[in-house]
């Protein structure tokens, strides 16, 4: 049994990777780290979880006992919180699953640009790992640093990746407009997420320069070998759970809805989460029927008349977009098969 | 492997036996039948499925396909139309878990106040056990015919099982209030369950004579010993999966909080998928949290001052109000483990 | 025209207070008072408004401005919070429509049993007319001080009266179940209200003594001239706005359905904003209809075998829950068509 | 007072119109067809109306009863159905508000290419004024044939006309993507309107060639006076009101941030029914704070290193998208204030 601590457990992300990691049959979880709730049973916020974890009750995050207690880490803490202690659990020789952006980005310059700071650590940017199986499986087995990719990025790559791979597309011309339900938002209440405003909204969000284009800008062109640009736009609609991405570009040199099939058949054929959508009712991915798996369905619409094409991506934005694809990489990483603890069937309706 | 058939698997209930039986170890489904799928695959109506019963499309019913493939047979046909293969499976000696009313009630002339006609197999209404394991477990091993209960029956039996063995309360004067999800009507569209119509009612449905009081009145009045009369009040809300029983007493002999809160912990403390809700958040049980589980979760709120008790049951109405607790009696009555394939954490958020 | 003021008007009941006076033909709104937003324009806030209010901005709560600029106050702060603003308006000879509980309960005993503290102005206390048109039309015709009924308890008492009126159910053992959608929680964000909780939820909540019971049955005690024991269970269901009321009783004396029906139609065919329900779909009342609008839509369901009914009150609880019925008593007040700028019909779907 | 005829009375645009049209000072409705509802009084079907058109019931579709009854027809029938009794209205003399896709296209050609015939009446196709105000207000003054715009369509073209009309966007590579609420697709339930299937959905939808791009190119070409190519690709979200429209499109020849405002104010800045959502809260338009109302609110993101524009629309699509609209236009066509029943603000929350 590996011993496990989830940082920043008292979350959204914290919570799923608790419910995962509960049936996980080579982890215990030995240390859930919260702010707010320390010595509060884990069922005290995660209401779902009664029953489970009995003996676990969440603990202030201190390095001496992370050192003590465990030998992976998670961390859900928020975004440049938990940098040093990530550090130093490498130096100690733990492995870390990251949830943040804190590591995700390659170039120290551009993690500047998008975060408006110095990264502390450059070099870990290096040593880290984009926890994007579908791209970097291979780097992933026994790497100790695994940057968990955002959700809105890992739907938007996974819709492009086979198109980019392809050049099917103008990589110069690409928006990403996607549309996520409230939990991508979080735990911590605030106006815009009360259940009054936020039920029966679409409302579009950060709509300029959302910070995991980044992220979508550089897996998308290391895979092309050339620069790609892409915008997201994102839109708060009212699932609770799901986000779709739908990638909008322009087809070039004569390529058409073969083409596009194609390319996503040669990508994803093989991978257990990603599921192609041709031809069978519903007709395109909608995140309604990944809800609460690692999935992550994918598709396409194709009007050759105009060259354009939109790929979509739908997945659970706490599962495959957060915590189910941080165990999926965790699992690659330790050598366990990947879909362990990850047999999760959506529900329908749900 | 025990070769199941599932009947109806293209409804709700169909569809959440195949989501539990694609992992149950012991089980290996081998006919599922629809009227208007005959020939499709199963994830052409199922979405979630994709990936699931590869091999498998729907048949068309059929006895001996059905005697041919089946040892045990789980029936989601509507209430009157699987009766007779019922009755043809048990005599070819077939196990079968009925998920209709067909043979809940005991006394055939209550079956006919209530169903409008004789039953046709009066002595298969001897024959059956009540599915609801918390109050038959034992009669429950080895069975051939079960009869699966009504998801409001469940939830109403459930919250006031507790408060009606230890007569806390005034037996003739019970009101159930329900809540429930869209789900609970099933997969076929209808006026009132079109989306603009559904989402963000607040409709009360049945309340003169819902069916399932028939249920809840034979079990209740079983535990007691003495005739309980109880009604059903159902309201449909705008959740999707989800119902909630919330049941209006009058304590008599002078019964108190203290009194109510034992006879909850007495009765339910070893059940697996029984959880009480008790000094802890959010207060009271609500089915948000137990979502895509087989879990119930029981309280109750007490006005000492007005002798007045309401006690609360939360379930997943498609899981512990159908499929689950369907697949938790089957689990006993073969000698498994009853939590087998059940081990569903529910979401939160959900 | 009329020069009001609306304190507390960035609140929910303060914005459906300023979109129903926008377009009354009789009133000014010259103030609006909100401790946060304070120089903001009103659709800084109540983004529904832009276009409206130009001139109008926040402004921080005092008395001096308020006796400078307004002639009539609605007043939407918290309990508690404005009492003493109230009593000096009112020795300055403004009317006040109070919406919040500070001026409901005639008895100071009671008060404070409830609210947990001395009524400060026990005299006003009797001097208030409590605003339900239905109940008190003739003493709100030049009232000064009108305390507007809460939403829960206007929804109990319009469901019940007709029934206890006519003496037709047992007094003593009357429960209300009520569903009520978020806003009724108002504007201020709370782990509860987060979206990803609330959305999907059916929880119950102050299920122990909810405090709206002490108006409810203060009403309809003055109403049997004996004692009425009201106990009100409330819960919180995934609707924006409206709650359902289903007050359980027991009919007593051979009561039938011919008597109910009579008594709803004695009591309401004439009430501009009451509409009763019967034979005709949806069956029953559902606030999914009445949305917007200052209607309550009543009706009942009659068990006669178990002599018990049910009686039903759909409102929107922002407006005949709170604005609309406010308004409603302003103009019968004032001696306008208590009609006046509510004659909003409500949306469907909705 | 105008004698009005409704023709398609109890689908929901139809009884939109009813609702707007009930409080309208000047038009008495002295019909309302129905197929399906032929002798029940309108709130039989629309229920928020009880109370409303008391001597009003639904009457079968007939030529002679409409030529006797009305002197203007506002057509709620869909597409291709009503085409010949308006001619026959048309030539009657009558004026005819055509809510449908029958007369929206000019050419005939195109007409056939989308909509897979020949148009029987192509006079027709030059007769109709495209019933969009801010487009075609001077054509309307006294117009007999209003075709009425699609509710994406009028998203779509409201968002963009700015942007296209001051040249400052690509015209070839546009794409708008739409998302829009389950009360678009009209009152009749289907399979994926289904409550448990359209609740939490984010479904793409028709987006191969959806209807509205040929609208929407007819009219963005005649402003620009070029060709202009729109792709729609529509999204079905879990509102049940309201659609969004994001429109994608690239900045040319140095366009910026101030270049999209000025063209924003410029083109709405008188308009009744257009709000421009410009630095404040909440931040884009979001169809929440329209819904009910007449209203479109409008807005764009600018990434202006990327060169790229998103202009966002949102709307209630039964009202500004289909029966607020056909009002507004009949206002106009008939010399009324084209505001005239249409004061009707948004609910916040709602």
């Amino acid at each position: 049994m590996v011993k496990v601590a989830v940082l920043g457990a008292s979350g959204y992300t914290g919570g799923e990777l608790l419910r995962i990691l509960a049936l996980h049959p080579n982890v215990e979880v030995t240390l859930a780290t919260s702010r707010e709730f320390v010595g509060r049973p884990i069922h005290y916020v995660h209401f779902n979880l009664r029953g489970y974890y009995k003996d676990l009750r969440f603990s202030r995050l201190a390095l001496d006992a992370l050192l003590k207690e465990a030998e992976v880490v998670f961390s859900a803490l928020p975004h440049g919180v938990g940098m040093h202690i990530v550090a130093s659990a490498l130096e100690a020789g733990l492995k870390v699953i990251d949830l943040s952006a804190d590591f995700r980005l390659k170039d120290p310059a551009v993690y500047k640009r998008w975060y408006g700071m110095e990264h502390p650590y450059p070099d870990l940017l290096q040593k880290a790992v984009y926890g994007l199986p579908e791209l970097h499986r291979e780097e992933l087995r026994g790497a100790q640093l695994i940057a968990s990719p955002g959700c809105n990025a890992t739907a938007s790559i996974l819709a492009l990746a086979p198109l980019v791979k392809q050049k099917l597309i103008d990589l110069e011309k690409i928006v990403v407009d996607v549309k996520a339900g409230s939990s991508e938002g979080g735990s911590e209440p605030s106006r815009g997420s009360h259940h009054p405003e936020r039920e029966g909204a679409i409302r579009p969000y950060e709509a300029e320069g959302h910070r995991h284009s980044a992220e979508a800008s550089q897996e998308l062109s290391a895979l092309a070998g050339e620069e790609v640009k892409v915008s997201l736009v994102p839109h708060a609609v009212s699932s609770v759970r799901g986000a779709l991405a739908s990638a909008h570009a322009w087809l070039v040199g004569g390529a058409g809805r073969e083409d596009v099939t194609k390319a996503f058949v040669d990508m994803y054929s093989r991978e257990p989460f990603v599921r192609f959508i041709f031809m069978a009712p519903p007709g395109y991915p909608d995140p309604k029927y990944v809800v609460g798996s690692n999935y992550v369905d994918v598709g396409a619409a194709v009007e050759s008349s105009l060259s354009r094409v939109t790929a979509f991506a739908a997945l659970d934005n706490l599962m495959k977009g957060a915590a189910g694809q941080a165990v999926q990489a965790f699992n690659i990483s330790m050598g366990f098969d990947e879909r362990t603890a990850l047999r999760l069937i959506p529900l329908k309706p749900g």
